[in-house]
């Protein structure tokens, strides 16, 4: 509450969505920039901790340009450094003496880390490394703020010592002059152009030709290179991981940020719009009335708050597995690994489907940029394929099942999110007695439980039969990446209604409250078994009464949370002034809004438009049209 | 071939999407308008046939302004008149004499015809309507090159005569000057600010305040009104639908064309694009390769064949019940009516989702808009909103097959669409006796109809029922909506793999051609049944081996797609200019021409952003870097 007030009396934090759109890409940028610095300086003037520092991000959707500082460069700083260099360079970051940012992704390679192409060389004769980037495709690309903000990045390359290579490592680079911001020597850094949506921020590519650092920078938490070019590793580089997962588990608040804005638009603007009539003696009824605008609507409301729920879980048991990783212990780490990966796909998947129900849901004018709820839907699409694109990832979950599958068979039981798969499944088989069962949470877990288990047995025994009948590894393997897809979203969708009923049977709140929330986790539960009902019913998770049932079940949820759903929404609390969109504010002025925004568009500055005298007036003249 | 020669040698249709990005909307705007005064210039210089300026329009990917003049103005017109009225009229605005548009939809009310709220009120004094539209709900909002364009619009208004109502009626009506396009007095018109996609056309608002307009202007081939102001009606006014059922049958062309703009990029770029390796002994791998990009890609290209095809049974259907109309025999409008309907929904509802998967396919350089894959993706929505919004035209839908289904039960069949409702289902139960019965089109759609079949009388029944209970009609009607949709997605599916079926059965080609078409109708089949497998289950359409078999096949097809997936999209022929993505050009150029499109990049226009001098310098400066 304190940081949105102290946020939106500032004019640089009140300008809406609705404004932006008619902005050009330079002042786009640069009211990013500003953003930023504002940010930044409330920060030290307030002396906001990283937790109240995030409550004011969240507060404007994280809408400024600098972000990679924050999310990217300060983490993998923390993480990646020796103590030595902890102490030189984390005050820096933190003061904002420099800023930063974290290049890993080239034009050429993405996930595949292995293809990466930028090398550093090292040098023993002036102690340097030497970074290149030796052909196109080699050429950093995408990094945010990379292109015209920040002055340092962690660069990812691959060492290599007297022509030998040892693997990828980070190299904290200084790419701009501290003095005038001059990219340095060597370096060729801007903006990859315009995206399809966050045209605040200024991803970069970067081109590097012989350029030079000090063999201190670079980042030896992990591995260390001696003044005489001697390599040693502390074991597997897996701190590495460590941003790169936190940042996956970030995700999963920011699809809750962002189906929350898209949430509160659209189920308030659906009680405000009526068409037609339910009941022909009435007045034409609102459209929120309707079951099947409940039923575009409602999921994305529901998706919200189970998202918000199951990225607490989420976030716990990073923290948890983060901090014995710090003391040297990373047993935990392919746990948490693939659990980021996951829930990070499917959450993100999820989010984008749902918010874009939500906004065909509000007609024709859901696509008014001045409706914003476009641009959230677009914005959310970016989630799909940054820090690991959804199916890569799927399959690294799939193959972390497939190992687990194997170790089941073994003699020490397993834990974590795959325990379940010490068990024989029949014992917990159709768990759904009665459509009152439907309604019961652990007993849905169960089911997709259930579902789970079998898809993942299957997917192992074709892989198998594949391999037996003579096919060779990596292509049973190929021949089978569409059932490993599946069988992984299985068991991350178990994973999720798993931690969503966790974490919400430690809520402590008035019945009535628990009520509603209770309504909305019982139709994220079922919408979603409905939604992918050819597989529970293939794997016999549940039978044709039973989805009969749920079917039953799923609508009488509409009806349950009909009577809360603007309560619902407005309990984000989202600012008018953050929203920004005509259709969702707090007063319902939906149609005065609208017609007042057109004030805004440019072509309404002059009654008839240049082109009519530069186009279509000599056109329409030599026509002849005085013959009418 | 002949109309691109012509088109793509001028600079204003060469320019590429990628460029377009950086306008300002005023030049957006002023560029579709050039364009579209050199459209209709070269169709009046070659002589183009109505047919060949379609091919033109699809050639350059219908982006121009004043497109709504051909695609509802003249139609509209040769559809309400009467023969002197087309006398009069037609000429003028097929010579471009006059430019026009159609208004229908308010700003309070789109879909729902009976609430909109513009008047035209007689005055048999004058011998004029005056048109009113009174309230900020009763604004006309959205028509396309309303805004800035046309000087004339054909007005949907609500007849009053003597204070009596008398429906809805079209009257045309001049909004601004011909000789200097001056809004004419009593109308307030302008464009309603940007949209998430096609900004160089000026959707617009209209405001009408008194606005008179001669008696003769009321199109009056459906009612008249008398100089004394007696209204006569011919008849129920069924001619007023032939104009929108032509526009949404044309919909389902338009998404044919942006799924071969969509799979042409996708596709080749998953040709050039390797990442990881199959077989670790060999090099990098072609993304295509993988069976899972497969999965994502070759939906897209799989839709397009059909959509293509499908479209044009739709197609001639439509010109065969619009002749018999224009004859005054009304009995196929309704079958007519439901068809284009839930056609234009389904194919609208298809294309984007796997228009945005194959999206997804091309990894974060799809959410780059020099791809255009974001802008082809983010157009294409427009369409489940336009012209119907589509969960309101699959009630309608299914408003008409509860009337079928109820006629069934009488004594004369049913033909059309819904002639399978006569049959007992159980006469064409389950037909998938092997794996090969799977691969066999004309089995798979006797399993869409057996589901559709199922699933429309489960929807009657459960109405009835809930009638018979004791629920209000409407009441019962809006609890069951949801299903009702369901049934009504089912009964589209079938038409569709049916109308697929029926095209592709005339088709005269060579083998490998009718090979790989094949394959891709097999594959539409299949995917498409799989991804409802829910519903086939429940339906027990099909059983669970038969789910196993057609699993086994839909991977089989994408292996059988892939080494014709390059020449199925290089058959499209679309042209480098008219495609504009940096993804997808036909020599496969792909990071060279990626680095290229930074040098357009407004930011890149200086090393160090002007941002850095206002904003940035003084933080980072106040923060003393000079420490490090």
């Amino acid at each position: 509450m304190m940081k949105k007030k102290i946020l939106f009396k500032e004019p640089i934090f009140k300008e809406c969505a609705n404004i932006r759109t008619y902005r050009p890409r330079q002042e786009v940028y640069a009211k990013g920039v500003e953003r930023s610095v504002r940010l930044f300086s409330l920060k030290q003037e307030h002396n906001w901790s990283d937790a109240e520092f995030k409550l004011a991000l969240k507060a404007i959707n994280d809408e400024y340009s600098l972000a990679l500082h924050n999310v990217m460069f300060v983490p993998a700083l923390e993480r990646l450094t020796t103590e030595q260099q902890k102490a030189k360079w984390l005050p820096l970051a933190r003061n904002y003496q420099v800023v930063g940012t974290y290049a890993q992704t080239e034009l050429g390679h993405g996930t595949y880390l292995q293809g990466l192409e930028t090398t550093a060389t090292y040098d023993a004769t002036t102690e340097e490394f030497v970074l290149n980037t030796p052909k196109v495709t080699s050429i950093k690309w995408w990094p945010g703020s990379l292109g015209k903000s920040v002055n340092f990045a962690i660069i990812q390359a691959t060492l290599i010592i007297d022509g030998k290579k040892y693997g990828m490592h980070p190299f904290l680079t200084q790419l701009r002059s501290l003095e005038d911001h001059k990219p340095l020597p060597g370096i060729g850094v801007g903006d990859i152009g315009p995206k399809l949506s966050m045209n605040h921020v200024d991803n970069g590519y970067l081109i590097l030709n012989n350029v030079r650092i000090p063999r201190e920078n670079m980042l030896m938490k992990n591995a260390q290179v001696s003044r005489e070019g001697q390599f040693t590793s502390r074991g597997p580089s897996k701190g590495n991981y460590s941003a790169m997962i936190l940042v996956r588990v970030e995700i999963v608040l920011w699809c809750f940020i962002s189906l929350s804005n898209a949430s509160t638009i659209a189920v308030r603007y659906s009680a405000i719009r009526r068409q037609s009539k339910l009941d022909s003696s009435q007045e034409e009824s609102k459209i929120l009335d309707y079951q099947t605008q409940q039923y575009k609507v409602f999921p994305c409301l529901a998706t919200s708050y189970a998202l918000f729920f199951i990225s607490k879980t989420l976030r716990n048991r990073y923290t948890r597995i983060h901090a014995e990783m710090m003391k040297g212990n990373y047993k935990n780490l392919p746990e948490i690994h693939s659990q980021s990966a996951g829930m990070k796909a499917l959450a993100s998947e999820m989010t984008v489907e749902v918010m874009e129900v939500s906004r065909q849901a509000c007609g024709g004018h859901g696509y008014l940029a001045a409706s914003t709820l476009g641009d959230i839907v677009i914005g959310a699409k970016s989630l799909i394929t940054v820090e690991g694109e959804n199916t890569v990832l799927y399959l690294q979950v799939a193959r972390y099942l497939m190992k687990r599958f194997a170790a089941a068979a073994g003699e020490e039981p397993l834990s974590g999110s795959t325990d379940y798969l010490n068990k024989d499944p029949n014992e917990y088989r159709c768990p759904l007695k009665s459509p009152r069962d439907c309604r019961n949470v652990g007993l849905l877990c169960e089911v997709y439980r259930f579902r789970a288990y079998v898809m993942i047995a299957n997917a192992a025994k074709k892989l198998q039969r594949d391999i037996e009948a003579g096919k060779k590894q990596h292509v049973a393997m190929n021949d089978n990446l569409v059932q490993l897809v599946r069988a992984a979203k299985a068991h991350m969708m178990y994973c999720m209604i798993k931690d969503y009923n966790e974490s919400m049977s430690q809520l402590q709140t008035s019945l009535p409250v628990a009520n509603a929330l209770h309504y909305l986790q019982v139709f994220f539960s079922v919408f979603n078994l409905i939604k992918n009902g050819g597989d529970f019913l293939e794997t016999e998770a549940v039978g044709l009464s039973q989805m009969e049932w749920l079917k039953e079940v799923e609508v009488q949820m509409l009806a349950e949370i009909r009577p809360d759903a603007v309560s619902l929404v407005d309990a984000f609390d989202i600012h008018d002034d953050a929203l920004g969109s005509v259709l969702g504010c707090y007063d319902g002025n939906v149609y005065e809004r609208m017609l007042k925004s057109t004030e805004n568009e440019p072509l309404n500055q002059s009654d008839v438009h240049y082109s009519y005298h530069q186009h279509l007036k000599p056109f329409l003249h030599k026509n002849n049209p005085s013959k009418l």
